[in-house]
């Protein structure tokens, strides 16, 4: 049986998610999208993502894709059909006809993370899942010389949990730039890929540093040491989003 | 008893509120303030705000006053206080002394509202309890020549609904406007005060002549004709925040 092999972008509100990989009894991402899926197509469409979000982690710009035999949706509509059955807290935002051997995780080359941070002491209840109150001032000089020590190729040991079992802990970073955007500062992170909490450990550790008033030296000795015990709390969930995955087209 | 009179600018997210006004069952914003105010006192303090608003209805700048005999916390603390017991939904953004004749809701000169529209035809899942999608192409001079014919004195009739006991439904609209914000479009509207539904009335019945190509001399008819038979739907709830009360200090 032909099938075409569709990609979609998909937005989350990570908050009533128990993260993006399905589950026997808890809601995810990837549950509600196979469920719809399954319903229009009456057996099982395994669905592949460009990476998996935790608990609580939302999503701007996920890239998933499956392999489909319906014939009568038009592949750009596929967007539509999703979201005329996902809940509101799922949304297709695009969808696209692509190549057969497309793998949304293999393919993916670069994967973008935004954190988003209120230093102003009160969070706005419409801001209260998706941002996190620091109570603390951030001097973004100071936080922006910390993350240039990210940029290039490193051994992220000291930024990951033990479960994380990647055969090798060198990711490459191409970006990571801390910025105002209205009352809040975000943290965006560009990586070829990232190991398992490492984006929530990285702003929890450099909001360490800023509270002690450390440098960047303090942050380039922890990235260095690769030692697990020398890394800072990890941020909340609720503070990051998958902003963009790109591919080599 | 010498008592003070606090005035405190509130932020809620009203998806989950029954509303502002204190009710039997259903639960409110007022009615979730006092519960704090009387764990802290052992008895009701009653709450005055600038308006009422409607279930599922916003806020980020609604201002309200209460007058305490507890000498203990400064005024401006007052903030802190409250937010150590509030739920995440409503946020106590500043708090103040003022003069023991201030009220909130007669002493209130202009008030604010700001109501955001999504014209993508996808409505992103964080902003979904927060922006209301309409599904159309918005020209913004075109619903700019419409929220013109609001300035000035008006008697707003067509834009209430027939439950609205105001004295006079003659009301003064200082600034109608709509503008770009991001992927939204926002419709931000002051005047000296507001019939009940009348931002909501006013915002569907321009969506409804800009979906017909209608012009800015069909809606002053329909304002004028002060015939409420006239107006287009009632747009939802969730897109409206009153943004900012304003008094003469």
């Amino acid at each position: 049986m032909q099938k075409r092999n569709i990609r979609v972008v998909l937005a989350y509100d990570g908050t009533c998610f128990c993260g993006w990989q399905i589950q026997k009894k808890d809601r995810t991402v990837q549950g509600e999208i196979e469920n719809v899926l399954f319903r229009m197509h009456g057996f099982r469409v395994p669905v592949t993502a460009s990476g998996r979000t935790d608990s609580g982690v939302h999503a701007a710009g996920q890239v998933i894709n499956f392999h489909t035999p319906i014939k009568s949706i038009p592949a750009e509509r596929f967007a539509l059909a999703l979201n005329a059955s996902l809940p509101g807290d799922i949304r297709a935002v695009k969808s696209e006809l692509s190549d057969d051997r497309f793998h949304s995780r293999y393919d993916a080359v670069k994967r973008t993370y935004r954190y988003y941070i209120d230093p102003s002491g009160i969070c706005l209840p419409q801001y209260r899942n998706y941002v996190v109150n620091f109570r603390q001032s951030i001097n973004i000089n100071r936080v922006n010389a910390c993350a240039s020590c990210l940029l290039g190729d490193h051994d992220f040991t000291t930024f990951t949990v033990p479960r994380d079992k990647s055969k090798t802990r060198i990711r490459r970073i191409f970006h990571a730039v801390f910025y105002t955007d209205g009352p809040f500062i975000v943290f965006s992170i560009t990586g070829n890929a990232f190991l398992w909490r490492m984006v929530r450990s990285i702003v929890g550790t450099l909001m360490d540093i800023e509270k002690k008033n450390g440098s960047s030296g303090d942050f380039s000795d922890i990235l260095e040491s690769r030692d697990r015990s020398k890394a800072g709390t990890t941020a909340p969930a609720r503070g990051l989003s998958l902003y963009k995955v790109e591919y080599n087209e």
